[in-house]
């Protein structure tokens, strides 16, 4: 999703109010709120009361604010985020416990892949990748993954968005960056080297699911010599396990007994028959 | 967070329509969301166009809705969800590695217990706590434990929802509820024993910071004759250890550097020095 700029619908101004909070800057005055969120103080008073009295903001003994948990029951029951969190979670586990480096899943979001889960040991290569985090969709493995089956309107706006100076020289024109998606396509993978930092490789596969590409995954390693394909097997065992639990936690059930409550569950058999008799009786 | 009955604000009937949304039912048609929201269609369509708009709700192929990954990008910036999970992650997998039954986190939300985190194995107890999930705060160990330090106010009002045949009858009265509450503070712990099935046993502590009680963690393990002594030394011991890397994920840096940026790199201290160099520069 990237802004409306012209947009100033009521939801929209509460969301700029959202907005102005970020990884750097979670705790805001109300001052702080208007001048990152660019609208009057008066305005960003009411808007931040209302967000308070919905759990949407949360006010502190020091009267700063910051954003409140019920933006993550929200999130808990989107399937694109937590479910599919949830739903990988024990695939990256393996991943990562095989490639012991950076293992990470991520979506597509307008323009950007938005990470929403990550993994790394204390010694793990540089990443800047963050949980909650974007990057633009040229700029990584997983992104490219993602933007070779995008729609040709998003290829088209990522294009006009790929600096000159962009570490892969195939990824300057057009021409080029079209042949590098077909190329993605047709191998099943992405191989981004040092295109976030120079001593740091990206490699990352589709995740599928009945409508298309629903996710990536991918891994974050050193940006040596040795061959990526050990990796690749790995990711693409992940991401076919991951396309199976996926289809099987939302599929849609006769009785709408268990449709999206596995995500919710974890891996306790007994809890989940449990819950089952509940929602069933 | 309770709902504000008479509230009808834009933003409320917003909220409305994602409240439609729930863990059993994560698609929803137009007619299905006006339906649960209880607004009429005309104007159920008009809100969800402004919410698909903004990336909160997304349409699919078949026109059933979910809810968006824009929800959890907010999500991921607010402290006590997605920073308190990821802070608290380490530990939780310390502790349930060692009880090898099920590790939840969760935080006070209005009445209720609000898990933002839960680990379980394939051979778990019965459990009915679900991830993004409510459980009153006289129901659980963990909400026994935030209830304990909860204003008179928040304990007045539990009291007045308790069950008369609820399974610990210590807590069928306020003398005995107020009792049993000022026990957990004195013992620094909570054990319930077959609250949610008789099966299971909850034991939990609460994770401090400089304010109060800021979270609550436990384990949900087999209601037999077993001390709870041991589990409430491993939980005692990560408690203060999620309580001393929030301090520090969240601790205001003087060149406002790292603040906030930690639970969202996960463990490399690479990516850390190379984050905190981009944005210092």
């Amino acid at each position: 999703m990237e802004r409306m700029p012209e947009s100033d619908s009521v939801l929209h101004r509460h969301l700029r109010v959202l907005d102005a909070f970020d990884v750097r800057h979670p705790f805001l005055t109300l001052s702080e709120i208007a001048s990152a969120s660019g609208l009057p103080v008066s305005t960003t008073h009411r808007l931040v009361g209302e967000l308070e009295r919905e759990g949407l903001l949360e006010r502190l003994p020091d009267r700063s604010y910051r954003l409140g948990v019920r933006l993550w029951e929200f999130a808990s029951r989107a399937p694109r985020a937590l479910g599919l969190r949830e739903v990988a979670r024990p695939w990256l586990d393996a991943v990562h416990d095989r490639v012991k480096q950076h293992t990470q899943l991520g979506v597509r979001s307008g323009r950007s892949v938005l990470f929403i889960e990550r993994m790394s040991t204390r010694e793990s290569v540089i990443n800047a990748t963050l949980i909650g985090g974007r990057t633009p969709l040229h700029a990584s493995s997983s992104g490219l993954v993602l933007l070779a089956h995008a729609d040709d309107d998003t290829i088209a706006d990522v294009l006009a968005h790929v600096p000159h100076d962009f570490p892969d020289s195939r990824m300057r024109t057009g021409t080029g960056l079209r042949e590098r998606l077909r190329q993605v396509r047709e191998d099943g993978y992405a191989v981004a080297n040092g295109y976030i930092h120079p001593e740091s490789r990206g490699i990352a596969v589709p995740v599928r699911d009945a409508d298309g590409i629903y996710a990536a995954i991918g891994v974050v390693v050193a940006n040596d010599e040795s061959s990526p394909n050990p990796h690749i097997a790995v990711l693409h065992r992940a991401a076919a396990g991951i396309a199976r639990d996926l289809a099987q936690a939302y599929r849609p059930d006769m009785e709408h007994r268990i449709h999206g409550l596995r995500p919710h569950v974890g891996r306790s058999l007994r809890s989940l028959e449990y819950l089952e008799g509940l929602s069933s009786s």
